[in-house]
């Protein structure tokens, strides 16, 4: 696969709710075309994405509702912003069989359940998809979803990640190091189908979990999924320089990718990983026309569905502040970025200018998109990886089915020119995603990863 | 539908591991036929009880390991004692797009996760399928269970039940009493997806957990999936009565049966339900012979290949008590029975001859079986419709493809004889496995049900 050398990584940026990709409308007339309950739909929209080697879809997700705007849920309700949703977990499961090579990448954050039953549920999906899924690690930063999960608030940001940092470590116990090598025999003859004494209880007791016992299920092709991450704050980054293999950076162009991915690898080295041991992937929209003008006119049309109060609901919760209360045209640079989070604190603290108001930063973020013809996009999307960014999360704002104009009309100029995979690589989603790399991997994480100090040597 | 109104209801019994249902072994020739792991194998499956319009397949779970026995998990890692496991609920969503009207049965227990996060679970299912499950409710009876999600011990059998009715409660008010009937609206033209007057949250605040919130799936086609239970002891019973749709009955004979129902249809009234709103569900495997002779020599093949020792380990968890530290041949009748848990008890205290050994309890519950030809099959099956028995959790020994020459030799003639339907009613899961009872029910659990009393009547 030398010709993938260059290549980027396309996953398709969705949820599990009625508008599917943030900052779409539902009622689009695309959008509303799609119905999220409808299982057939998404196995069409799936089959959309493998017939153009789409690398993924990836699923966000939110426990809660977002309700910091204006102090309640009504606006999210209302207006169907990111809500309602289903779990991206069940999505994933009910596209297995349909699909061949596609990876999915789900999102579940680490309050919703202890890691010893997740990490079932997590090796079932990787059994049952034949090692393509990815977690997406999440700490919800929804207060409604701690107070609805058995905690009485939400905890501090440090506290969040200490808490994320033991889950994790919880869940690479359970899955590299319960199970040896070769602890399955599957012999017939003599009804032995493992060997207990290669299966071993992990003896975890931490501050906020205890699991004594071992694995329930047995490895999966991946056994760890491939492990994306998002976290923008400093402490958010480490987390990710020690545990994630691929990092959404938040960056309104290149540039400000250039000096996120920077940032990383000097991280990543202080954690004793390689600074190739990460992909990049960036979010963007895409509005595909077969002239600049059609491209800009669809784009203004989009601009016309846009909801500003869908926004700024989205915007409060994951900003942590409540844009009612404040003076949206007021500079994000006049505000104290301590008190933001997410990614809209990365953006204020590396905005190319600092004279962007909240107004402009909300819709700037979440409805950034590349507009044009395909040749255009394809420039556009050169700049980026000549910046060193790895993949592509896309989204288009007119619901997922909006995907099969960029499929029909996109996708084989950046096959052309290289820029996107024409074949898949055979293996898990592991050895697909970093097929191509100065480091692919086998289907395990490698030995700098943290989950490798768990495995154990199978005796001889 | 009049014709099936003396129609039994069929469920396949089965399990997310190796052997699938209990007692069978994973090494049985047809067993080995039947990667547990591979989804194809399961479409197929799921294929094959579709076509012969089974019910539903009914996918038994345990959180832990059986690790009574002996003190130590050696013999279930060995002999893959209903392990190692993957999760029921993942099955069921990778099997939702390639099945119809085959309906879910899925077991998970109270312990495994907060209600708030299985609710939205439970809701993406029941979307994902177009109200096609059924819920189970376990409360694990096994320590290592609790011990690895977050409890320092397992809860008596008491406090277990509180916490189960609490959690039920929770779901309830979930999944019944947060959204009214009407508020999802999808206004395209005005931009409403739903009113958030009518968008409620439940304020749960009990001993066990706290739920302010709001739901935030939006109601699928059964809101509250139709509810399995098989509690035995008394104050399983009593739960089963209060919330459960229908009961999985422990009974050698239909006799033992009949006693079973009366008592439950008693409790039933206890709890302000009808007699008729429960259904009343025995286990049994069957093997098929095309002669009396050859059943029982594939009977007699069966015995041959069961190991003792899985049936010891299977028996001394589900039992609570460990048969390596007593006398086998001791008599069930001379034991406390206080002691047993499960359906052991259920038998020890209502087993027709209190001379049965605990060998013999073991075998003949967790290897019970009709073995005849098509025409002896349904003369047995006709007896427990006699005793008042709706439907029948059927298991085959020798791995699940063996349902196959049941399918194709005895359904049949099961539905010559009325025993079985020859077509889907339409609608729901409840919808379809109420349909021929002399209380029929629509979409969601009838005004009798527990949960009914959340249900907020729409504001004009």
């Amino acid at each position: 696969m030398t010709g993938d050398a260059g290549r980027l990584r396309f996953c398709y940026f969705t949820s599990f709710t009625p508008a599917g990709p943030p900052g779409a409308q539902w009622n689009n007339p695309d959008g509303v075309k799609f119905n999220y309950l409808d299982v057939d739909h998404w196995i069409k929209f799936a089959a959309a994405l493998e017939a153009a080697k789409f690398d993924a879809v990836f699923f966000a997700d939110h426990s809660g509702v977002h309700d910091v705007y204006q102090g309640s849920y009504a606006t999210a309700v209302r207006e169907a912003v990111q809500f309602p949703s289903g779990d991206p977990m069940t999505l994933t499961a009910a596209l297995a069989s349909s699909t061949r090579d596609l990876g999915f990448v789900f999102s579940a954050n680490v309050i919703q359940e202890q890691p010893y039953a997740f990490a079932r549920r997590v090796s079932s999906l990787d059994h049952l998809t034949r090692g393509r899924v990815a977690w997406n690690v999440v700490t919800s930063f929804q207060r409604s979803a701690w107070q609805n999960l058995g905690f009485d608030d939400m905890a501090n940001h440090a506290d969040r990640y200490e808490r994320a940092e033991e889950f994790l470590t919880v869940v690479y116990k359970l899955l590299e190091g319960s199970w040896e090598e070769g602890a399955v025999v599957r012999d017939e003859v003599n009804a032995i189908y493992a060997d207990p004494s290669k299966v071993h209880p992990i003896e975890h007791r931490g501050k906020h979990f205890s699991v004594p016992g071992i694995h329930v299920s047995e490895p999966s092709p991946q056994r760890l999924p491939f492990l994306f991450q998002a976290g923008s704050s400093d402490s958010g980054r480490d987390f990710s320089a020690r545990n994630a293999e691929s990092i959404f950076v938040t960056a309104l162009n290149p540039a400000g990718a250039r000096k996120t991915i920077s940032d990383m690898q000097t991280r990543l080295e202080a954690s004793s990983r390689l600074s190739s041991d990460l992909l990049f992937f960036i979010g963007t929209n895409i509005i595909v026309g077969s002239t600049e003008e059609e491209a800009r006119r669809k784009s203004a049309e989009v601009d016309e569905m846009l909801s500003s109060e869908a926004l700024l609901a989205f915007g409060s919760s994951t900003m942590g502040v409540d844009l009612s209360q404040i003076d949206l045209d007021s500079p994000v640079g006049e505000f104290k970025t301590e008190a933001l989070q997410g990614q809209f604190r990365a953006i204020a603290e590396a905005a190319p200018d600092k004279s962007w108001t909240f107004r402009e930063v909300v819709k700037g973020i979440l409805t950034k998109r590349i507009a044009g013809t395909p040749e255009q996009i394809a420039d556009r999307l050169e700049e980026w990886r000549a910046a060193g960014v790895h993949g592509i999360n896309l989204g288009t704002l007119t619901g997922p089915f909006g995907i099969l104009e960029f499929t029909e009309h996109v996708v084989p100029t950046l096959q052309e020119r290289g820029l996107m995979q024409r074949e898949y690589t055979q293996g898990t989603f592991r050895e697909k995603i970093t097929a191509g790399t100065s480091n692919a991997a086998g289907r395990w994480v490698n030995d700098r990863h943290p989950a490798a100090r768990f495995r154990r040597v199978t005796k001889p």
